[in-house]
Parts: structure tokens; sequence; C-alpha cells
């Protein structure tokens, strides 16, 4: 067997709590498949053209290290938002880009991300085939908000709906737990500006000792401030506390965002900005003033994609076993592929790596199909909830040290 | 030995993650200390008013059930903020509450709340000496806040800092990976109006792998928004990323709350109310403002004090702890008493049920000491740090059932 050459690897875009784990996996199986080096690339392929890369074996020095990378949340690389030009717009760079892996000696390059990575990944590929370079090219999906299509879901995806899923648990008891003879309505928003996925997964919170949430939104229907109103009117005459969850990026029939209808020309803040109220923060304040009600708002914010304490088992596995598939595939030939997940079986859930033509990846966001949500469109079906459910089965007990959740991180 | 009677326990004020393990505290040691009934009030003293109340034995049937107890946030009670009139305001309430508790046989009633809660069980006490009534009324402290005098700290305050600090662990590392050739500063909102415990907390996050917040602001010390300002810039020609941590409350020199600043007349919301930006969304703007770098801003919210999946060990074990000392403590004769936690010893960090005269707990909050911060006044020292380590080792394994922590609720 002829020797190997070397690998990198980078992570690009909005993190989540598993990227590091799909990483995790292109390491372990590069060692195995006898690669030389493992490169990481800084900051994507934005750091990697300034030459800004890392022999990951200077980093991961044990299979506990291993471990510890598939709990830590972020970009262990460090991420970038970057997308590279056409091929004929800036030739420049890709013969740079490829003077680097020369020199490198790399044979196999390899990308986690969204959209935008796959992109790269298509581009790179094009280009080392008509040129007549060596490297091969894999792309490893990543997205908190499963918006991507041909893949089951995402990596990402199932820790992220795990945690909102648990934190809405929480919230709904805390509701309760304050409502006596005062009726309160409680409005959580969470990320997802076309696709529902996420708010889809705050269902999830409706187990045999909770509710759940009693209305969900998502973008994927128009929503209508109206009949919404009534629906809480409605629910307040049958119980104290009512709990809504809503996507950023619920849209009227118009076309506009619910939270631009705070825009008005007198909401400034204060330095002048026309300053736009979250989506959860605007729907408290009508309902409180058309209502009458106390209500709170709550935003689940950045901490959905980084608290990896709360990451699910099956999402840091599945995130693991595409970043090692991506490798595999490489290796055995293949380039500008993106690993995908299959479903293979329902009951018991079983899921395999698959492998698509990066070719074939359309732009187009995956979105919540419209028979999973109800006729109303506030909530979402059985089949949602069959879908999502074993996406966030078990753990990874965090390593804790001192109290506190131990990551890996990078040394300089 | 005599046969005993019942006993009655109700929870009050702003829920945590760990006050029903002080419920499980009380129900547990009554049964054990022989009391016939143990009941428990429906949203605490307001809800008893209405004869609203449960027999915690229809609820409870097996140390599991305890263990979920333990586990569960919120109030499994219902909560309640009433406070009782004086006595001579309103003889016919106290009237009341007597001829409720004899009817029920009531020899013990504890309250788990703050300090309007030690107020309740003040004045109860007193009328019964007074009346000649046979009932003992103890109080259990609660309240993440850590403001209560005379404890060491408060049960909840644990758990909460263990959530922000794990949370603002996981922010950092989010902030980081997103930071390459772009300055970001994060500030992240923390509850505390008056004390900045919590804020401090954040602290924490400071590990050998973590450079912690860069900057801290607790309500403790007037905020100067021009030192803040130079500060960050001073930090942003060190590093890219900056995270600041800011108590909910902290105040200028002449008294005005920070987020009262951004109150300009024209800052209205959608409906013309005139609206108060939250302090960290207030500071980002400002930052962005007069820096002109990307900014975050983030507000734990409501998940500080609910979020019971990263609750504490020694927090859960205390708060239990003090539960059953107010049973044992009215069993032995007590009234009219605070069970508080003495810290035994730092290394190892033990302690201790203690009790105080109720009479004896003034009003006022708990700061932190002006010492414990440093002499800028934007970060805890480390005798803060050795105050709080302990607080928040050693978790209990959430019952994870599909996925999600499971609760025990209330069944009526």
């Amino acid at each position: 067997m002829a020797k190997k050459g070397n690998i990198i690897v980078g992570q690009s875009g909005g993190p989540t709590s598993v990227i590091n784990s799909s990483l995790a996996g292109v390491y372990k199986t590069a060692k195995e498949r006898g690669f030389h080096k493992v490169y990481g690339m800084l900051h994507g392929i934005q750091g990697f053209l300034d030459e800004q890369y890392v022999d990951l074996s200077t980093q991961i020095h044990s299979d506990m290290d291993i471990e510890l990378l598939k709990r830590t949340p972020s970009a262990f690389l460090g991420s970038c938002r970057y997308k590279l030009p056409e091929i004929h717009e800036n030739p420049e760079i890709y013969e740079k880009i490829f003077s680097i892996l020369d020199k490198l000696n790399i044979e196999v390059f390899i990308y986690i991300g969204g959209n935008d990575s796959m992109d790269t990944i298509k581009k790179l590929s094009d280009y080392a085939i008509v040129r007549g370079h060596r490297q091969k090219f894999l792309g490893v999906p990543k997205t908190i908000d499963n918006d991507l299509a041909l893949t089951d879901h995402t990596p990402g995806f199932g820790s992220a709906a795990k945690y909102i899923a648990t934190s809405t648990k929480e919230l709904i008891r805390d509701a309760l737990g304050l409502t006596y003879n005062k009726d309160m309505v409680t409005v959580v928003e969470v990320m997802g500006r076309n696709a529902g996925w996420l708010t889809g997964a705050t269902a999830l919170a409706k187990t045999e000792e909770c509710d759940g949430p009693d209305l969900i939104y998502l973008p994927e229907v128009a929503f209508d401030v109206e009949k919404f109103l009534k629906k809480i009117q409605d629910l307040l005459k049958k119980k104290k506390s009512v709990v809504v969850t809503v996507s950023e990026g619920i849209k009227l029939e118009d076309g506009r965002y619910v939270c631009e209808l705070s825009g008005g020309p007198d909401y400034v803040d204060a330095f002048g900005h026309k300053q736009l109220q979250g989506t959860a923060a605007y729907l408290a304040g009508l309902i409180q003033n058309e209502i009458g009600c106390k209500t709170r708002s709550i935003e689940f914010s950045t901490l959905q994609r980084s608290a990896s304490h709360m990451a699910s088992r099956v999402d840091i596995n599945e995130a693991f076993m595409v970043g090692g598939a991506a490798v595999k595939a490489a290796d055995e030939g293949d380039t500008g592929k993106m690993v995908v997940i299959d479903r293979v079986s329902d009951d018991p859930y079983m899921s395999a790596a698959g492998i698509y033509d990066v070719h074939k990846i359309a732009n187009n966001e995956k979105l919540v199909p419209r028979s999973w949500l109800n006729k109303e469109g506030n909530y979402v079906t059985n089949e949602f909830l069959n879908y999502i459910e074993p996406l966030i089965q078990g753990d990874y007990q965090p390593f804790m040290v001192n109290g506190l959740p131990q990551h890996l991180v990078l040394k300089k």
C-alpha cells in the first residue's frame, strides 16, 4: 500500500453543539485509515487563505481528548462565513488554495458546514478535476436549523431540539407554579428564519406530566394576528398559564415579518436607530395591550446552539459518523460529494451515512411540510413528532471539572 | 409517645431549581418523625386562605417520587406573592387561618420562601403565642438571589450559579469560534436588582481552558459609562472576542438604572408604551454606536431559576437538609424561627443546618461585600470565588424519559 499523504479539515458557518464531534470523527478515521498528518484550518477557508492551520496531533493526544472534543460546543478550529467567488471571477484565489494544499501534501479536504460550505466543496472539486489536481473534496453537513435537503436531518439539530424542549418544559413548569388567580401568557422565541424545525421541537415538551406549549407557530404558515389573539383569549378561559412558542421568522400573509410590526416611525432606540423588537417581545406587548393580562417573553438566543451540556447522544454519534464517513469516501476515491444521514429504520431508530453529489444539492431550504402542521397552522402533528423524537435520545455526560463541563480548546 | 397530629407546608415567592428539594425534605422528615398527615398548601398562604391544600401522601408514593421531586424545578405546590397584613389591621384573616389549621389538626406550619415568607412566619408565630394556639411556625429559606442575611448562602443560589456559569462558558466558546478578523462584544445580562451574587458567579467560567468573562459589573458598585467604553476599547486591542456580564440592576453614580438610559422621549414601543430596553441590549447598542464593532446581547431570563437539569448536588442536598431541619426544630418545640445554612468548614466544604429567631431577620438585602470586588469594580476577587465554588459542585442526574428530564407534578 502506497504511503498516504495528509488530510485537512475545516469548520464553517454558525456553530452547533456537535460540530466538533464531526471533527473528532474526521480525525479518528483519518488516523485509522493511515493518513499521515491531519491538519485543521483555523476559521475555515478564510483562515486557510491566510495559511492559518494547525497539525491536529498537537491538539488531540488521547482517546480522552476525542471524547472531550465530542462534548465541546462551538467550532474548535474556529469558523468563518466566507463564500468562494466563482472560478472565472477570481482564479488567483483558487491557485493560491491549491498551492497551499500542494505545499502541505494534502490529499483530502473536508469541510464541515452548511450550504455555503457545500458550495465551497463543489467549486474546489470542480476546479481540481478541470485542472487535474489530485485532491478529493468532501462535505460534512451541520446546522441546528435542519433546513438542508437530501439528508434526513442535519447533525446539530437533535441537540438543539433537546435543549429547546428541555428548557420549554422547565419554563412551562415555572409558569404553572406562578399562576394562581392571575393569568399569564409566556411567549418563547426560537431560532429559525424560514424553517420552523426548532420551534416545532418545543412540542416534545408535551409528555405524560406536561401539557407542552399551547400554541406553536412556524414561519411555514402565514401568521394571523387577529386569530392569534382570539386563540389566546379562548385558552385563557380554560387555563391560567398559556405558553406559546414562535419562530423568530414568522410572517404575515403579506410577507412582512411579525417582528417588523414593532417598527413604527416612533420606534427608535436611545441612539436614534430604528429598532426591531424581537418577535416574542412584540407579541407579549400586543397581548398585554389587547388582552390586559400579565405576559413575559423569553428568547433562547445563542444558548440554543451552544448548550452542549444538553446534547443528544444520537446527534453526537451521528455527527461523529458523518465526519468519519467523509474520510472513508475520499479515501475510496470520491470527490465533490456531501455525506448525508439516511434514516434506515424508524422502530428501532437506525441511521447510516449516505453520500450525495454536491452538484445536486439545491440551495433551497428544506421546510417543515405543511402536512406536518395541523389545519389551523398552530401546532405540529404526530408525523412531526415521530420524525424528531429519535433524534433527541440519550446523552453524553459532560466531563465535569470543579462543577462545570470541561471543553477541549485550541492550544496555540 | 403521644400520637402526633398533622403538618402543613407551603411554597412562596419566585421559584428556584431546588425549592422542591426542600419540600421533599419536609415530607420525608415529617413522615420519619411520625406526623400523621403532611398537607401541602396550594399557592402558599393565598391558596390556603381559599382552603386549597392537598394531602401529600396522595402525591408522593415512593422514594423514587422523592428523588423525582428533588429534580423538579419551580414550586410543586404552586407559589404566591402575598404579604399578610399586620395583625391589628386585619385580625379576621388570622382567625380564619387558625380555624383552618385547627380544622386540619395542624401542629406544624412550614413555609419555604424569601423575606416575605419569613414575615409570614413571624406574624403567625406571634399571633399563636399571644392567643395561645399550639401550632409551631418554621421558615425555610430559598432564593436564587442569595440576598438573605444570617444564612451563609440560600438554597437555590448554587444551582442558578452553576447554570449561569455553564452557559457563560458555552457562550464564550461560541463567540471565540466566530471571531476571526472581526471584533465582537457579547454582553450577558444576569438576574439581580440590587445584589450581584449571580452575576459574580459568571467568574466561575474562568477555568484552565476558558478565559471567563472579561468584565463583570455588579449593582454594588456605581457604573461609569465612559470608563466602561474605554475598558472595552482597551480589551479590543488585545482580543477579538470580549465578553461582559452585567447585573440587570447596575446603576449610575446618580442612582439611575443603566437600563433607564434607553428611555428617551422617543423610545416608545409599537403600542405607545414608554419602553425600557434590557441593560445588556442597551449596552450592546451603546458599544455598537460608540465603538462600531459587532455586538450581541443575551439575557438568561427565567431559565436561570428553572434549569433544574443543571442543578448543583450540594444545593439540592442542602435544600433537602433545611427542609428536614425545620420539621425537626418544630418537633422539638421551636417556633418563630428560620432554618439557615452554616458553613462549618471550607476545605473540605461542609455545612450544617442552623436556626435563627425570625424576629432578628432584618429585611435588608445581603449584598456582595465591596472587598469581594476588585478596586476598579469590574471583577470579583478570589474571596468571592472561594465562597461560591463549593456551592456548584456535583449534580443529580436528571431522570431522562424519552430524551427529556422527567418531573413530578401535582395530580389533582
